[in-house]
């Protein structure tokens, strides 16, 4: 079953892929319903239909949302379950699941790397995290040519989102020497060629730097995990179907800015890998600069969004931050390095608007 | 089955080791016969012993002999092949194995995360690497406060093993993006602390980093294998019983001195990562810069050694080559940047002797 992405399939990629596969006598169909925020009932429908024509294997080509779709379907094919059911904690993953595999066509997620498929339950207004290590997938073919054609705001929202994954991963308390290193690479890589591939789509190699900088920030996440911009963003997805990159982008500068007093060592360091030229500043002015940088890379993409431009109003804030604390998501901020009250919360959201 | 090396043996830690088990009530016995360039007859042995006794798991504690004794006793546990049938390539490895533990006491091999056991046939005057996934350890323990105790000499020739790992892997034509980001890290850490673990044994920082960094260096051969230095070191072992990390170290400074010119770019990349301050030359002198800034580290850590330090003379030269012509080893030279004649060897040796 090819999981693909719906512009993909119209733009004739679905038809390019299926009829390859006919002329190796290889028998496939297409499944195309998937949404951004991917949502649960889809995941169930293509269980539904890979259970019926006896699928042997899933192929997921298109973005994180589609990704995540077809991860989840190969991991429940075999389970009478449905996909929300298992996002919760006491439900077990069957042990049996389909081979997948996994075609990436932004440089965001990192979803090819990572043990999750996050979806969002629209009935519920809640967005949670399938989380077992048989969704990573078994092949991951990452072919930058297949980025080329994405528009200029997908690439910044999901170079954002790559952007972020490595970023948090670096600050967060599971860090391990190993996660950074990773980290810090993909840091290096998004800052340098995040641009480049905004403003030139058809350059291969910002788009090649930037999907390798993508997969990194995948597996620096799968090691320490995302701390507070990820909760925040998840939230706002949750429940205003806000996009999963911009959410981020919204808070990221803001939440920074207020962190690094609760860690300067490892702001300093992240700093440094921002921008080398930083180190020979001190230590306090190191790790304050964070912010900046982050606010530089945001304008050199032209990419600056707020809350606000998802619906968000001030009269949302309450039950944003009510999401939170009941969520899974509420872990990340007990990773995060400052540890931030509800006030500060609502705060943070409020001047995010 | 304790696989211990035996003069830690001596020290009293594996009564340790098999008295804590005792006090949980596991049975345990203690195998000791290992030598330096792991010998295949000891690795049967120690199969023939784990047979004897019913062993459920192998653990190895020691440097690199010990992990790669104890790693391909674990491997060949249900097999009825010696060990040195298996180093041939028409020979299929068992696919039941004991699960094995990597217990390491030096920072030199990486083995605890590699899936090779390379080991000596004094007989036949050969060495050759077992080679297959399940050589891979299950569970790699590594506490630096095992290596404080590690001699000034063991210090510097494991570290240079270690250091040559991921120096070799930079260069070779098998290099990844992900082999050069953790070799890269494993180079600057190997630069940066061990001439401070040779030079302060309790310096338990610097044991830590160098810990780190054999562990990456072992993880970047598993992709990118080693190159020449390796290849020649490992004739010298093979021949003249020459000590690993020492044979390295014999030629690494003239290999490189006659590489560069094959690929201005990774040696001046190279150079970056040894001593960022190079950045600033031109490519031509960074590149050249390599050798001198390996001698500075041999140096640093006075370790200046040379094949006739092992016996090996004028009239062995032949034998060399001739060895390495035949062997798998010579793999190595096919992904190294410059590609050596045989007369070139001959004088690489030479001028090593």
């Amino acid at each position: 079953m090819l999981v693909i992405d719906p512009s993909l399939d119209q733009s004739g990629l679905g038809e390019e892929i299926v009829s390859s596969f006919k002329r190796t006598s290889i028998e496939s169909f297409k499944f195309t319903n998937i949404h951004p925020n991917p949502i649960c009932f889809d995941i169930d429908k293509g269980v539904q239909v890979a259970k019926q024509n006896q699928c042997d294997v899933i192929i997921g080509v298109g973005g994180g949302s589609t990704i995540d779709t077809a991860k989840a379907i190969a991991v429940l094919c075999k389970s009478d379950g449905t996909a929300w059911e298992h996002t919760q904690e006491n439900i077990s993953f069957p042990k049996e699941t389909l081979p997948m595999l996994a075609v990436p066509t932004t440089a965001g997620t990192g979803s090819e790397v990572t043990p999750w498929s996050v979806i969002s339950n629209p009935d519920e207004k809640d967005k949670r995290a399938l989380s077992t290590c048989s969704l990573f997938p078994d092949v991951a073919l990452i072919d930058p040519e297949l980025m080329i054609s994405m528009p200029k705001w997908v690439t910044a929202s999901s170079g954002i989102d790559a952007f972020s994954h490595s970023l948090e991963s670096f600050i967060s308390s599971y860090a391990t020497p190993y996660s950074k290193v990773v980290a810090k690479e993909s840091i290096r890589l998004a800052v340098r060629y995040l641009p480049e591939a905004v403003a030139n789509g058809n350059n291969l190699e910002a788009r090649s730097q930037m999907a390798w900088a993508s997969m990194l920030g995948g597996m620096a996440i799968t090691h320490a995990r995302t701390v507070v911009p990820h909760a925040l963003g998840t939230a706002a997805s949750a429940l205003f179907d806000a996009p999963h990159g911009g959410s981020i982008a919204a808070c990221l500068e803001n939440v920074l800015e207020r962190s690094f007093v609760g860690n300067f060592e490892i702001f300093a360091q992240l700093s440094g890998t921002l921008d080398e030229s930083t180190k020979c500043f001190p230590l306090h002015e190191r790790a304050q600069k964070c912010s900046h940088l982050v606010r530089r890379l945001l304008s050199d993409i032209d990419y600056r969004v707020r809350f606000g431009d998802f619906g968000i109003k001030e009269e949302d804030i309450d039950s944003m931050t009510d999401w939170l604390f009941r969520s899974s998501f509420w872990s990340d901020f007990k990773v995060h390095p400052r540890l931030f009250t509800v006030e500060e919360v609502h705060q943070i959201i409020q001047e995010c608007l």
